[in-house]
């Protein structure tokens, strides 16, 4: 799916009229020549990367170094070696110097949930920050030459270190999941007085837990590529955590308001990067049956009183009572105008200010 | 806004007929009797408690002994004292012999996110757990006619005891909070060579701080008075979080992937008990441009053909690229249906099976 996006954008955005791929697997090569998602089928890396202007390795990271080396070895040789992994310091580091010579690290931070060629899509990289590493060994020119083709995928290519990556996808990727994992696992055999934790959880637990388990060998291979950067986040985070439990014990309020405050201006923060401005954005919560053409009516009401959402969810609770469908709307008045047509409509509604949640 | 709740189930679904309020602030007192909420004003919680048959009081979790104090010595006494706080140890444990003997705890595990007697509907409790909590010191008669009133509710009431549920719900919900804090917090401030983290932040890092800094008085509250149990929880996560550091520090591969496999399982698990089988649910994601009326469009087609929506999310990127919205939809036939019928609408499309995400 990210290799075969990055080979539609390229000859979609780039003008780039000849797409070699290789894939392990035969069927999926077949899949991607039949979509026209490559050009051409080679029967090994090597012959993908022989004459190359450009060679693109799309696999599970820790199979990434041999397969540069490998392309790196072609004869005659590409011009530029590139791969998509998600983690950085434990590639570029293992390359031999010819290797080094043809490589630059990439990245795009994209939200892509599916794999197979099949979910390739040309407009996967418009707007995400795509990363790019170099060990110095590069030319110059051949950093400059990816730069220009990631900037016209539509994408931000965005100079950073393989250290400074690795560090950092740790705190904001690998480690969420390694929190969801561990709050689902122990919350999993989390027992009193034979009632389970588990049974137990509202949409708090819910949010904290939606990528738990996610990808098992993907995210097994990434936790292991990125083992040191990780253990210490990981690490940094218990001990916070481990301080947090003693602010609760010597029942510290100022500190402990303090921790939630700061929370809440980084998430504010957050939310701003996403050019959403919590104080501008109201939440419309309507209840909603569990029925076929519910969700498309409330839509189609302010759809053609042509309001905007911002965002929404719907949280399903069951199919005799239904769920909560949430729209986040900015601005008051539009906010209030939109619940009352929602209203009129003949379901339950409420505004409010975005921001607080109680469980 | 629970209190409210509570006081409009009780006439819309139990024959209540007159319900006497009180509140520190007049203007919601004045709110709830003009909403209907209520149908009679106290000038103090002594003064609404006289006469009652059952006292609820709905306050933050640190304020309810005194006023379950205040309402038993009321003249003449109520029959029935009970609340709606997320903690219960320490308020039971804190009360009077007198007050025991009215008192029954209770807590509604509901998704209610709005605070303030305006959102207050009658069908907050419907299917809901309402955990019930008894020290024994209260007449039996007295717990089974708080268990009638709420069933009538349409929630379903659940013993337990008031140590089981203050450690189940530092677990289930106190915890996904604090995580939530701590994250944001450590990667707010963390940079690396001058590049923010916070700056290079994903999907599962939204997932992870969305209730991240959630109203720092209620939950400042709920800490402190939850504190023992909570500290006890944050450590032995700390611990656990201690132990897969460790596990990447060796890497230990078979023990990474097994707890990985463990929170894929305990995932499953949840979503089985939300009536979603992961086994038979795609997931149906849409690149829709920011414009009003759009999601409407897809939702009208989707409504018309009777395709019911399990679960849908809509992931905002900025003004000028539009997001994806998201649809859970049962069955891969029915996913397909849906997926069709919306590429022929003009958006770009794909359809995907459930449990795997990548960054």
């Amino acid at each position: 799916m990210m290799g075969g996006s990055l080979a539609l954008a390229a000859q979609d955005r780039a003008q780039v009229d000849s797409v070699v791929g290789y894939d392990a697997d035969p069927a999926a090569l077949d899949a991607a020549l039949e979509r026209g998602v490559i050009t051409e089928k080679a029967l090994s890396a090597a012959e993908a990367a022989a004459y190359a202007d450009m060679v693109v390795i799309s696999t599970p990271v820790r199979s990434i170094p041999a397969l540069v080396e490998e392309c790196a070895s072609a004869q005659p040789a590409p011009r530029l070696i590139t791969d998509m992994g998600s983690t950085k310091s434990a590639i570029m580091g293992s390359l031999s110097p010819l290797a080094k010579s043809l490589f630059i690290g990439g990245h795009p931070i994209c939200g892509a949930a599916d794999t197979g060629v099949r979910y390739a899509r040309a407009d996967l990289f418009e707007n995400a920050t795509y990363f790019l590493c170099t060990t110095g060994a590069a030319f110059p020119k051949l950093y400059e030459m990816l730069q220009e083709f990631i900037l016209q995928l539509g994408a931000k290519p965005t100079h950073i270190d393989p250290v400074a990556h690795d560090r950092i996808m740790a705190v904001v990727s690998h480690l969420p999941h390694v929190l969801a994992n561990v709050l689902i696992d122990y919350t999993g055999s989390f027992k009193v007085r034979g009632k389970r934790a588990l049974h137990c959880t509202g949409t708090s637990f819910k949010d904290l837990t939606r990528v738990a388990g996610a990808n098992p060998a993907m995210w097994g291979d990434i936790f292991l590529e990125n083992r040191a950067a990780l253990s210490q986040t990981v690490k940094a985070i218990a001990a916070e955590l481990t301080e947090f439990s003693q602010l609760l014990d010597q029942a510290d309020e100022p500190a402990i308001l303090d921790s939630i405050a700061s929370a809440a201006a980084y998430r504010g923060e957050l939310l701003e990067l996403e050019d959403i401005t919590p104080a501008t954005l109201y939440k419309v919560t309507v209840r909603v049956p569990d029925q076929p053409g519910v969700v498309s009516k409330v839509m189609n009401a302010l759809g053609q009183a042509e309001i905007n959402i911002e965002d929404l969810t719907l949280h399903h609770f069951s199919r005799s009572v239904g769920g909560d469908l949430v729209l986040f709307i900015e601005g008051r008045s539009v906010a209030e105008t939109a619940a009352s047509l929602v209203q009129g409509l003949g379901y339950a509604v409420s505004v409010a200010f975005t921001g607080e949640t109680r469980d």
